[in-house]
Formats: C-alpha cells, structure tokens, sequence
C-alpha cells in the first residue's frame, strides 16, 4: 500500500521554506523584466504553422537563462533543461508558442495602465516570459529539485495545429520516455486547474458528383443533398452528458453558380469527449452516416452522369484523457493554490495536457498569473497589475515545485 | 374565323424578291465588316451591371447606322427605330449588351483562322454587329417593312441581371403599350427556336443563430441543421416532366471555425418550370419548408441563447411564359429555317423572350448565325466561316422581315 502522502502539508513546507520566500522576492522585484518579456515576445508574431522566428527568439531567452542541453526539436519545439540533484527523473514545464491569429495580424502591444492589449498575448505568450521569470527567482535563490526540469516552448496547440508539438515531445522527442509528469501553463487563469482532457476528432467531408445545369440535368445526384442528409443524421445522434460528449456542424461550403448542380460541397465536423471510447463510438456513427447519406443520395437520383463519392479528411485528433483527481499532481496543484488563497475547480478542456494524459502520463495545466480575456480574438488583453500577477505566479511555481521535488537543503 | 396564312408562301415570296436577294449580297460582301464590328464591340468589356461601356459605343453604331429616335433609356437599354411604311405596329429586334464575365476578365479576341476566342464573343456580342449588319443591308437593298422595328441593345439578360433590359422595356419603357411582337437573336445557333420561356425562381436562404463554443454552447440550435433539414425536404419535392419543372440546391456556405456554432448558413437555390402555376406551387412549397425547417430546429435544440431565424432574399425572378406554335411568329421562323435548308426544333429556355412571353406578346429567340460554342466559359469561340454565318444570318433576316411585314415594292 503507497504511503499516504499530506499534500498540504508538503505545499507548506515548500512555501515557509527561506529559499522559496527568496524566490517569490525575486518574482517581485523582476516584475517589470517579466513585463518587457511578454511585450517582446508578444510582438514577434507566431501563427499557425509559422512559430519559427518566435521559436528563435524563445531559444536564445532560454540559453541566456543558463539552461543547459538547449535545442529546437524536428517538429520546432525549443527547450532546455535545467537539472535536478540527480535522484529524480525528467518533468516537462510547457508553455506553447504559438497563436491563433494569422500572418499579417497587427501584434503591436497597447499598454493602457496595468492592460497590455494585443493579439495573443495572454494565449500563451505572457507564460513563455513566465517560464523565464520562475528560471531566474529559482536560480537567484538557488533552488534546487530532485527532477530535471525540462522547460518547453512547444508549437502547434491551437486549432489545427492539433497539439503538433507536444505530441512529437511524447512520441518521438529524445524525452520521450523520461517524462514523468507535464504541467502546461497556459493562459493567465490560475484558479481552474485542467484534469481532463477533452478529446476531439474534426473533419473535413467532401462530397463529390458530377455536376451539371440545374434546368437541364436535373434529376441527377446532388452532392449538397447527400451532405444535408447526413447533416440531419448528426443532429440526430444522442450522446451522454457524462462524460460530456459533443457534436457539431461547423463550416459548411459548396457550389459556385445558381443555375448549377454543384459538383462538391463539404463538411466541417468537430466531435469531442470527455472519455476516449465514448469519442470513438461518435466517431464511429458520424463515418457510418456519411456513407449511408452517400449510398442513399446515389440510390434517390441519377447516376447516369456519374455517382456521389466522399472524402474524409482528418483535420485534428487530439486523444481523451485524465489526471486522475487523487494523483500528487493534481493534489499538489490544488493545495498549493489554497496556500495561496485561491479557491481551485478543476475542469476538463482541450490543451497540450491532452497528449501525456491519454499516455496516462500525470498532467494538468496551470496559469501563468493575473487576469486577462478575450482570448482568440483581436481584442485579447491581460492585465499585470504587480500583486495579482506575482500571487498567481507563486502559486504556479509552488506546484512546479511539489511536482519536481523541491529540496528544502 | 381568322384567314389561314400559308407562311411557308409568304417566306418564299420574301426570300424570291429581288430586294432581298440584294441585301443578301450585301450581307456577303460586307462580311469583313460585321467581322471587325463583333471583334471591336467584343473588346469592350461589358460585365453584369456594368454595361455602360458597351451601350455607349453601341449607341454611336446604331446612330451612325441612321437609326431615328436612337436613345438610352433608364435602365440603360440602348436603341433606335426603323421607321416602316406606317400601316402597321412596332416590333422589336434585340440582343443583349451584357456578359457573364466579372470586370478585369481578358476580352481580347484570339484568331485562330476563322474561329475567333474571347468571353462574351457569341453570347450575345455576334448577335449585336449582326443587327447592324442587318440594318447595312437592309437599307442598301432598299427594303421596307410595314412595322418600325425596334432594334435594342439590352442590359441584364444573364444571370443576376435578371432580364431587367426587357423588363423594363414593357414595364416602364416608352414604348411598352405599342410592342406587337418580339425577336431576340442570342447566341449564334439558329436552328433551335425557343418558343418556350422557362420561368425560375431564385433566392439566397440565409438561417441565422447565436453561435457559439462547439464543446462549451453544445445543444444550443445551429442554423447549418435547419439549413439541412429544409435542403433534406427539397430534394424530396415531386414536380412535373411535363411542363418541366426543376429545383435545385445550388450553393451553400456558412461558419467561420472548426469549433465554433455558426451563427449564419445560406443556401442558395433555383427554381424553374416552364409553366407558371408550377413554378408558384414549387415557390411556396420551397417557403413552407424553410419555414417548417427552422420551427423544427427551434424545436429540438436549446433556444436559451437565442432562436434560428430566416431570411430569404431574391436572386432572380424570371416569369415562365411561352409562345404558341401556331402563332404567326413561330411559324415564320420555322418556315423561314426550313427554306434557307435548316432543320428546325422549338425549345424552351430563358431568354429575355420570358417577359413578352409572360405577358402574352408573341416573342421568340433566334440566332445570329455561323457556330459557336463555351459560352459562359472563358474559352468561349464562334467561328464566322462566311458561307455558314451568312446561311445563319438569311435565315435570321428573314423571319424578322417576315414577322415585321415585308413590302415587296
């Protein structure tokens, strides 16, 4: 039987500890260094699928804080360790470089008082310049851990990135199988710890026929209506609350004239669970009712022309999963931010906490401090009033502390 | 009981007559001349909506051709009479200014021995030199007809402009009590007569929700299943062979993101029959639908965020009508077809012969001669090989001399 461990008790011991108190002077006194961080960093623009100038700058911020082994990975991810005392093994501290705005999109940071307002800024780039900021408090006060601490700045976790960076880490990274927990800081908000990940297939379903004049070929098939059909079929289907399981329909297009039956329309689809085989069964329905739409279409109409064919292709996968709530991770993480004075939830949510959690690996995502919102849109802003931002900020350094082993001396 | 006119007679004693042996000369000797006209008026782009270009220099043609009355009206329809010798009405001979292509497409013709390659070079810009080359010779053989004849370069008959030309014509136009019969020459195939004018119906169907997060807003309606549902019920309209009667679900568009609710879907679609109860009784079904389409979803989603609303917008609307086939007009043609050694059929198109049709004015559409073929595609040609376009043209000629009541001195 595993000895019982008292999280809160081991939180507290880290917190009262004069080398942690050090560090949190530390983050105090650095506050504006952090500031200028995210502003610099905010300001070089990474969208999608074109982290790489941001990912240079990152590689050289972690190299000058004296991290050793620092390198970019085949995928783009940049990283560097910082090593524990020896008896540990390996935990991954992650924040992603990427945002969801694309190329062209005017990051120039507006600060009005403690508001800094500029796209992405909050997801995730004030936690890239928040790594920084807990790699220079823990060094300044010399602190050190059991674990090595492998800090990431990892690409791809919006959208169709499709957690790109982090799932290479997990399945061809030299870490690969050295990592034995992941803690994600993502985003500003430190009170909702992620302990679930939610799983999601999205696709893109193309439906083909050979089109035709709409006066003169009518009667043949129509890739529109085989889609429609099998767009009612989704909006059909049942799923269970719990684990929460979700369906929708989400970008629809097709066709190019109003006197044409079109030869494509298409699909776009997003399934998500909570639990991984309640994703699958979903996936599985939504597969049968395209064919079933397509053989349907084919059999209604003509095919005298030619028949309707489809094509399903995958525009995201990201696996299911879960931190169990009684995992040190999780116990860890929530007694540090009752230290704190914070009032911790724990939800599920799709981040790059995602991919070690179907592995089964221990993961949660965490925030970076502060407040902020308007997350993924042009409006995004975060506010770095010194107090709140240094409270959530101790806080999260607490929990990576517990999680790679803080040794007191 | 009306007198049985012999039209097969009354086409050979115009085709027999001296006059018009001459004017056919003169359509071959000045050849060249219509040629260089079809290239010069083909070069002048004249996109949907934008036809001012072309009627401006059309104007000057028919004014230069020594038209009376030679006019703009408000629509932007340009014109001019032929006088006739005064005992009789007024008839209307047009082709339409317009094309199918977008400002900016390259109109520059190509000449490939006698084909020539341009958009818009046979539907319908051959057919506008050919009223000119008409006018050359009938004035050069000396010919008159009992009515003036009205020759018309229109606006709008494709696609989006919605036969508005013609329309105007007979709506609000200076001449619209006194219009007997009209001839439309459009595109330059003259053995098919369209003696039928296929009415349509079209509209954009735009379903709009409040949208929201796939997995967070999940249960909220979503306008892309009404849309589904009410295409679902299209396609399972029944209508007519006879008098032919199509819909169909032509283009489709709506969302924004992977994972987001769409607030908005639209389908566009297309109704059409020959027969104007049939095009109604498909219009108002088409509406039941929509509307029972958006109840439904209103129904069996969550409304907490806001209800699926529906707005249909016209497209285009296109009155059915046709012309008899025992009426003067049609009976001229075929015999007119028939005696220049054509093998006529009767088809039934839209044309901007719908509106005369639509309001009981003998009208049909006839050719401008020679072959041609892509029309609305950029590779569209024409060949004007003088033997087949001058055949074409004879033909052309003489039903509108017939229906205009040939003066045989």
């Amino acid at each position: 039987m595993p000895v019982q461990r008292d999280h809160a008790s081991e939180i507290a011991a880290i917190t009262s500890h004069p080398t942690f108190k050090a560090a949190v002077e530390v983050l105090d006194a650095d506050h504006d260094r952090t500031v200028a961080d995210i502003i610099t960093l905010t300001e070089i623009p990474s969208p999608p699928f074109k982290e790489d100038r941001r990912a240079a700058a990152y590689l050289e911020m972690l190299r000058a804080h004296g991290l050793e082994d620092v390198e970019q990975d085949e995928i783009g991810n940049v990283m560097g360790v910082r090593r524990g005392t020896g008896n540990g093994g390996l935990i991954v501290v992650a924040a992603h470089l990427d945002t969801v705005f694309p190329e062209g999109t005017d990051v120039t940071v507006r600060r009005e008082g403690t508001r800094l307002h500029a796209p992405g800024i909050g997801d995730d780039t004030r936690s890239l310049a928040v790594l920084l900021a807990f790699i220079r408090a823990l060094d300044a006060a010399g602190i050190r851990t059991r674990n090595d601490i492998l800090f990431v700045g990892d690409v791809g976790e919006e959208g169709l990135g499709d957690l790109r960076g982090v799932r290479h880490l997990f399945s061809k990274g030299r870490y690969r199988d050295q990592i034995e927990a992941f803690i994600t800081v993502d985003s500003p908000q430190v009170d909702k710890i992620v302990v679930g990940g939610v799983g999601s297939k999205r696709y893109s379903v193309r439906f083909k026929g050979p089109g035709g004049h709409s006066f003169k070929a009518f009667g043949i098939v129509n890739p529109i209506y085989a889609m429609a059909q099998a767009i009612v079929e989704l909006g059909r289907i049942e799923v269970p609350e719990t684990p929460r399981t979700t369906f929708c329909a989400s970008i629809v297009g097709g066709g190019t004239s109003v006197n044409a039956i079109p030869e494509e329309a298409w699909i776009d689809i997003d399934l998500r669970s909570e639990a991984a085989e309640q994703l699958a069964r979903l996936d599985a329905r939504c597969r049968e009712i395209v064919a079933a739409a397509v053989e349907q279409e084919n059999a209604i109409r003509s095919t005298s022309e030619g028949g309707i064919t489809v094509d399903i292709r995958t525009l995201g996968d990201r696996p299911a999963g879960n931190t169990a709530m009684d995992t040190d991770i999780v116990q860890f993480a929530t007694a540090a931010l009752q230290a704190h004075g914070f009032a911790p939830t724990h939800e599920a949510s799709s981040t790059d906490a995602n991919i070690p959690m179907s592995l089964g690996i221990p993961a949660i995502k965490i925030g970076s401090g502060g407040t902020g919102g308007r997350a993924h849109s042009l409006a995004e802003w975060i506010d770095v009033e010194k107090a709140a931002s240094v409270s959530g900020m101790t806080a999260s350094l607490t929990t990576i502390l517990a999680v790679a082993g803080f040794v007191g001396e």
